[in-house]
């Protein structure tokens, strides 16, 4: 309980983790739009697609102009996730502030995903490492561990297992590792076990926490990880993103709730939440059919609400 | 954090908070049904009605037949909410073991909703205990005091204000107190400082916490209220209910949400999930048409799910 954040950045993913299990294609210039409106909101890092063949994702196959126009917003800190070292090329290439490496801590979950075991991803981010090393390229890697609370496909996942592959992440190269609850298997407690074990061996270099809200444990799950000092987690607007494996269900922790909690309990986010739910409303106007989540939107901010930073004034 | 409990309580509040706000009229035959369910299930604590006089909740008309139906089922401790002495007097005669007197820590709110100060509820509760003793019964009274973190229509509710009419609930002879978040204002770390001053306050006698998941915290806030010993909560299956006062927002804690995430955690609830979230369905074919709540029951339980006393055993 000692390291409670008072400033907690969450990261949107939506454009990326949201937007890939969506079947409505986005134009660019609507993506374009969303991430100038979520940077005025306050946004300062945001995942804005995936450097994939675009005929597997056909959604994100404008990555490399979104990371153009974000690098361009003063102080947005521009992500994309890429899944091998052909990817990272061009996320290098884009002057990407950081590249997401997923990698599955489930073996079964790792194969039918990625086609590749999670040492074969190290062996890789060794690969990206080097890559980005010999292009003198600053962009940053980051590890992102995956399907750590147990998977559908092989169930449970030993957390030696989730440290085993950070370790080897770091040691391959990573500048950054991160933990996924990809399906929504975690609870709070196992939460703040693993992360404190995290902590322990990255340091500041454990960088963020992400969870599926599949069964409705998302912002239980954050609170738990903010008890041991995490102060980063990625999370989309409207909650929209969610598990293949688990249809229906619910996405990621929602943007615009994440932010009033946290804003609530005091920790600065630097977010204006009315301007992430008149974006939140925009963007549901694009996805019209698609299932969207999250709960502030309806209920709107209490009438008390003062933002942390106003608050500690 | 040094009294997580390892059992907790679901109190479910379905048949009373859940109905009250809802159109359709369920008819008694299935009301005692849902009763059986739940009792097969696991649930040893029910709120069955309220003894409201019948034009005001139709919907809750028949609550001295189903306390009479849930006393008979072994094990089964049935409350029942009364807003003032006649309803008291009903739930003594009907031998309810608890009836729960509201309180709103709001004075606009509670002259808007029960027409009384707060004071005035203080002062019928001693009327109520009173009768109580005259009678020889030994029905408990439960004050329970809503908007305790805000309300809708004053803002501000101060925890001064709350453990004020906490100690003078106590004072006019409450057996057990609980906390309400009716309107979703609150926010973990709120929770956990007024739990933890309640606790200080009312020790043992402190019962119940009752989170409404209007803005998407109740589980988090949960676990707040965990974190300094609080071992019983409210909530309705398929979380219906809510507040007048924030039309289509959620309403309270999801039953099997928040069973789902309790036994994670590795705390025994005593309930059969599977079993629950059968009922779940039932329930919500009788509800068509009417918004329910909750994640689990999309998702399903995950494939590595112990409850607690199988993983401690």
């Amino acid at each position: 309980m000692s390291a409670i954040p008072s400033n907690v950045v969450i990261r949107e993913v939506g454009l990326r983790d949201g937007l890939q299990s969506i079947q409505t294609i986005v134009p660019t210039s609507r993506k374009l739009q969303w991430i100038r409106e979520a940077h005025a909101a306050g946004q300062t890092e945001i995942e804005v697609g995936s450097f994939v063949p675009a005929r597997s994702l056909p959604q994100l196959a404008d990555t490399a102009e979104l990371v153009a126009y974000a690098k361009a917003l003063p102080g947005l800190f521009t992500s994309v996730l890429v899944p091998n070292l052909k990817g990272a090329e061009k996320a290098i290439e884009a002057q990407a502030d950081l590249l997401l490496v997923p990698l599955s801590a489930s073996h079964a979950h790792s194969l039918a995903n990625l086609r590749k075991t999670p040492d074969d991803v190290v062996a890789e981010v060794a690969r990206i490492r080097a890559a980005r090393d010999a292009a003198g390229s600053k962009t940053l890697i980051e590890g992102g561990i995956g399907t750590a609370f147990g998977c559908t496909l092989q169930g449970e996942v030993r957390p030696a297992d989730v440290l085993r592959c950070m370790q080897a992440l770091l040691d391959a190269g990573c500048d950054r590792v991160s933990i996924a609850d990809t399906v929504g298997y975690a609870d709070p407690c196992r939460v703040r076990e693993l992360f404190a074990r995290a902590r322990d061996i990255a340091g500041e270099r454990f960088w963020c926490g992400h969870f599926h809200d599949t069964r409705g444990l998302a912002l239980a799950n954050v609170c738990a990880a903010l008890e041991v000092g995490v102060n980063r987690f990625d999370a989309t607007l409207a909650g929209i993103g969610g598990c293949p494996h688990a249809p229906g269900a619910s996405g990621n922790a929602a943007t615009e709730d994440l932010a009033f909690m946290l804003e609530s309990m005091g920790m600065g986010t630097g977010l204006d939440i009315e301007r992430l739910l008149a974006l939140r409303a925009q963007v549901a106007g694009w996805l019209e059919g698609e299932t969207l989540h999250g709960t502030l939107w309806r209920a709107g901010l209490p009438k008390t609400f003062e933002p942390a930073a106003a608050a500690a004034a």
